[in-house]
C-alpha cells in the first residue's frame, strides 16, 4: 500500500457516503475497536457506515482501488474477535447499522426479507407482529445484527428444532469483494439452479463478501410451550433422556439445555437467587450437593394440553426407567422465565467469579457423555481442584467445556484479588487446556468452534488441526473470490 | 488434447483399476450413455467403476494429467441430462456404483455414514433396521444412488418437514478435481470452523467434485402417519388449506401435494383403476367434472390417535371455512398406498399418453396460486385446448408445470398415431412454452430448476436467466476448483 493510500480512500469515501458517515477521530472508534468480550483490541484507521447497498458497493471498489482492508461489523457481539480490526491503524471498519430497512414481509410464505443491520430481536418483533416465529434466539439478541448472525451462522438454544442461521436463511443480498451486488434474495424453498453461493458466503465471517440484506424463514408460533428442570446422575443419564424425548417428541422437543453441577454451582455461589427456583431440583443440601440437570421444552404448533402430554410422558417414562431422579414443571411464565434465567445466567455468574477458558466444541452426540468423563478425568488428573463449568446445548452435541480456576487460590482473598489470582492462573494455563481439550475434540471427530466461528480466537487452532486438502480448498476459494485480499484479512484464514 | 492422450489414460486407468474397471466395447457402454428419460444420447470414450475413493482419486490425477474429461454417474436416473456424456466420443464416465460400503451406522446420534453407490433405497432400509427414518424419498428411489441424490441436491415428496437432499447430510467425502480426498465426513449438528464446503459441493451435479461418502441425518420413525385426500375447488383454496394445515400442525405436517383435475383426468384416461380410489372426493360424474385436489399427511412421533386428531381438526376446519368441499381420510395401510399411488401416477399416465413439456419451477408459496392462474390463462390464450397436468409439491411452493398437447389432436387415431401427433405439437412448441413460463416464474422471483438440477436440459436457460453477477462467481469457483475443466464439461455452466 502506498502512504498516500489510506488518506486518498478516506477522502474519497467522504465524497462518496458524506462526511458524516466515516469517523476517525479515537474517541468516536474506540468502542468499535474491541470486542464484546474484551479480548480483542485493534486499531483502526476509521469507521465507514454506508446507507445503502449500493453505497457499500462503491465503497469496496474504492478500497479495492487503493488496496484498503476492510473490517465487516454488525452489532459488534461477536465471541471470536472476528469484527475487531488489527492493531496496525490501517484497516477500516465498514458498520453495517445504517443498513436497516425492511424490505419486504410475507406472512403466507412465511418469509421476513430484512438488511443486514437489523438487530436480531427486531427481527423477532417483526416475525410476531406477522403472527409468526423466527426462532433464533441467542443472550445478545438486543444488539446482534442479522448479517453478523448470518456471517458467523450464529447457534443458539432453538437449534435443536429449527437448525443453526444458516438452515434459517432462505436468500442473501450480498456485496462482493469486487464490489458487485449479488442479488440471492430468494424467497424460495427449493431452488436448484447453480452453486449453493448463499451457504458460502454464510459462516464465512466476512471474509467472502458483505452481507446486505436476508430472506429470513419464519415457522407456526408454538400455540404451547413447557419447560421442565429435570435432575439427572450424569451426563450418560441425561443423554439417555434425550433419546426418549426425541423418541417420543421428535420437533415437539424444542430444548434440551445441560447444564453439570458445577455450572450451576457459580450461579449458587454469585447469584443465590436466580438458582432459588430450581434448588428442590438440583439440590444443594449441605449432605448431597448440586446435581446434574436438563432444561427441557416442549412446543405443540396447535395446543398447550398436547405439549403438556408430551412433556409429561417424557418424565413419566424417565423416571420410570431411573434415567431422571425429579422433575418440576414450569406451572407459570413467570416459572418458566425463573428456569431459563438459571441456565442464562451460567456466563454472567461466571464472569463475576473471574476469567475463565471458554471453549465451544462439539462432537457426535453419542459421544458426549463419553467425551464429557474422559475429558474431566484429564483436566482433573493435570490440574486438580480446577472447576469445570460444562453447560449448554446438549441435544445438538454442542458443549461449552468452560474451565475455572481452583476455587482454593480465592482462600481469604477479596473478590478484586480474587479474579486476579484466577487470572493468573488461567493466563498460565489457557494455552496447555485449550490444546488438550482440542486434541481430544479431533480425536472423537468434533468441531473447535460448534457456534462462535473462528475469528482471531481460535483460527490459529484451526488451522492447526485442520487437513491439508481443506486448508488449500479454503484459501483457493478465498484467493479466488477476494484476490486483493481486502475483507477480513487476519480471520478465519 | 494430444491424440495420444486418450489411450494413454485408459491403459493407465485400467492398470490402476483393474482391467475388470474399464469398459470401452459400445454395447457395454450403450446403457450409461442414455439418460433415464431418454432425452440425452451421448457417446464415451469408456466408463470406469473405482472401488475406492482413494482409486478414484488416482483416477482424476491422471485424467488431469492427460487432460481427460470425466463425467461422474450414479444410478443414472437424473432427469436433467447431468450425468449423460457428450457426443464427441471422448468423454470418459466414471461410475460410483461399487463405492457402496457402510462405513457407520449411530443410533443414538441418529447419523448413517454410506458411500456415494448405495440405492437411496438401501439407506432408507439401513436407517428403517436402526429404527429411525431417512426421509428422501422419491419415484426412482430403487436405482437412484444417494451420491447422485447429493450431486442434484434432490427433492421429492418430505421436502416441507425435513428438507431437501443438502438439509439431510451432516457431512461429505469429496474427491476434488485436483484428485485430493477432502475427509469432511463430519457427524456434526454444528461446526463453525471455516467456509461450508460441503454445500458447495451438494448441489453442483458433479461440477466440482466427485461426492464419495455421506453423512446422512436420521430422525424419529412417526408412530403414527395419516394420509387424506381433499377436494378443493381452485388453486388458491388449496393454498388456504395449506395456511390452516401448518398453523395447526406445523412440523407434524408431512406432506402437502396438490393435484389439479387435469393431472388427474390423465390418470382417469390410462389408469382408471388406480384413480378409482379417490374417484368419490375428486368427482369426475359427467356433469361436475373433475376438481382440483390436495394430499395431506400427517405424522407423529408417538401417537397415531394424535395424528388422526390433528388430521381431523384440519379438515374440520377446512370444510367449516369453505376452503374444502370434501374429503376421506384413508382407513388402512391399503387405502393409504392407494390414495399415494394416483399422484405417483400422473407421471406414468403422462408418459403414456404422449410427450409433454415438463417443467419444474418454484415460486413463493404465497404466489403459487396467482402464479397458476395468470400461467393457465397465458397458456390458453397462446395454445387453446392444450393440457395443464400441474401437480406437485405444494406446500414447497415446487410445481410440476407440465403441459400436454391438445386432445382434439389425436382424435381418431391409434394409440401410436396419438403419441406421434403429440410428440409433433410439443417439438414445435416446447421452446416457446418453455421461454413463456420460465419468464413469469422469473418475473415471481421463483425458479427454472426447483429440484432436478440444471445438467444438459435447463443450463442455457438458466444461464439466459441468471443475473451477470452470478455467473460470474459461480464461474470463478468453477475455474479455481477445477482450472483443467476436466470435470463434468458442458453441465450446469
Amino acid at each position: 500500500m502506498k502512504p498516500s493510500a489510506l488518506p486518498e480512500f478516506l477522502a474519497q469515501a467522504a465524497r462518496l457516503l458524506g462526511d458524516g458517515a466515516v469517523k476517525t477521530a479515537p474517541s468516536d472508534l474506540e468502542p468499535y475497536c474491541v470486542d464484546w468480550r474484551r479480548r480483542f483490541f485493534g486499531k483502526a484507521a476509521a469507521i465507514l457506515f454506508p446507507g445503502s447497498a449500493e453505497l457499500l458497493a462503491q465503497t469496496v471498489q474504492l478500497a479495492n482501488h487503493y488496496q484498503i482492508a476492510l473490517v465487516p461489523q454488525g452489532g459488534n457481539t461477536g465471541l471470536s474477535g472476528g469484527a475487531t480490526p488489527d492493531a496496525s491503524g490501517e484497516q477500516v471498519i465498514v458498520s453495517l447499522l445504517r443498513l436497516n430497512r425492511v424490505r419486504e414481509q410475507d406472512a403466507v410464505n412465511k418469509t421476513l426479507t430484512v438488511e443486514a443491520g437489523i438487530t436480531l430481536l427486531k427481527a423477532q418483533e417483526l416475525a410476531d407482529t406477522m403472527g409468526l416465529l423466527f426462532p433464533l434466539s441467542l443472550g445478545a439478541e438486543g444488539s446482534a445484527t442479522i448479517g453478523g448472525n448470518l456471517a458467523t451462522n450464529a447457534g443458539g438454544t432453538a437449534v435443536l428444532r429449527y437448525g443453526n442461521a444458516r438452515d434459517l436463511c432462505l436468500g442473501l443480498e450480498v456485496v462482493t469483494p469486487a464490489g458487485d451486488i449479488w442479488n440471492g434474495l430468494r424467497r424460495l424453498r427449493k431452488d436448484n439452479t447453480g452453486y449453493d453461493l448463499r451457504d458460502l458466503f454464510i459462516g464465512s465471517e466476512g471474509t467472502l463478501g458483505f452481507i446486505t440484506a436476508a430472506v429470513l424463514k419464519l415457522f407456526p408460533k408454538p400455540a404451547g410451550r413447557l419447560t421442565a428442570l429435570v435432575r439427572v446422575a450424569s451426563a450418560a443419564d441425561a443423554l439417555a433422556l434425550l433419546q426418549i424425548a426425541q423418541a417420543r417428541c421428535d420437533a415437539a422437543l424444542t430444548g434440551f439445555e445441560y447444564m453439570s453441577a458445577q455450572s450451576v454451582q457459580v450461579v449458587v455461589d454469585h447469584f443465590p437467587d436466580v438458582a432459588k427456583h430450581g434448588a428442590q431440583i438440583i439440590g444443594g443440601s449441605a449432605d448431597a450437593g448440586l446435581s446434574d440437570s436438563v432444561l427441557i421444552e416442549i412446543s405443540h404448533p396447535f395446543s398447550e394440553d398436547a405439549a403438556k402430554d408430551l412433556l409429561e410422558s417424557v418424565i413419566a417414562e424417565a423416571i420410570e426407567r431411573a434415567t431422571a431422579s425429579d422433575a418440576i414443571i414450569a406451572q407459570s411464565i413467570a416459572q418458566t422465565k425463573a428456569l431459563w434465567h438459571l441456565r442464562e445466567t451460567i456466563t454472567l455468574a461466571a464472569a463475576e467469579d473471574g476469567v475463565q477458558v471458554k471453549l465451544d466444541i462439539a462432537v457426535p452426540v453419542s459421544r458426549l457423555a463419553e467425551f464429557i468423563d474422559q475429558m474431566d478425568q484429564e483436566m482433573l488428573a493435570e490440574f486438580p481442584s480446577i472447576r469445570l463449568h460444562n453447560f449448554g446445548h446438549f441435544g445438538d452435541g454442542n458443549l461449552h467445556y468452560n474451565i475455572g480456576a481452583p476455587q482454593s487460590l480465592a482462600a481469604g482473598l477479596s473478590a478484586e484479588q480474587r479474579r486476579a489470582a484466577y487470572r493468573a492462573f488461567i493466563e498460565q494455563n489457557e494455552g496447555t487446556i485449550r490444546r488438550k481439550v482440542h486434541d481430544r475434540v479431533v480425536a472423537f471427530n468434533g468441531s473447535i468452534s460448534a457456534e462462535h466461528g473462528l475469528g482471531q480466537l481460535r483460527k490459529a487452532e484451526a488451522w492447526r488441526i485442520k487437513s491439508p486438502v481443506e486448508r488449500r480448498l479454503m484459501k483457493t476459494i478465498k484467493q479466488a473470490l477476494d484476490p486483493n485480499g481486502i475483507l477480513n484479512p487476519g480471520k478465519v484464514l
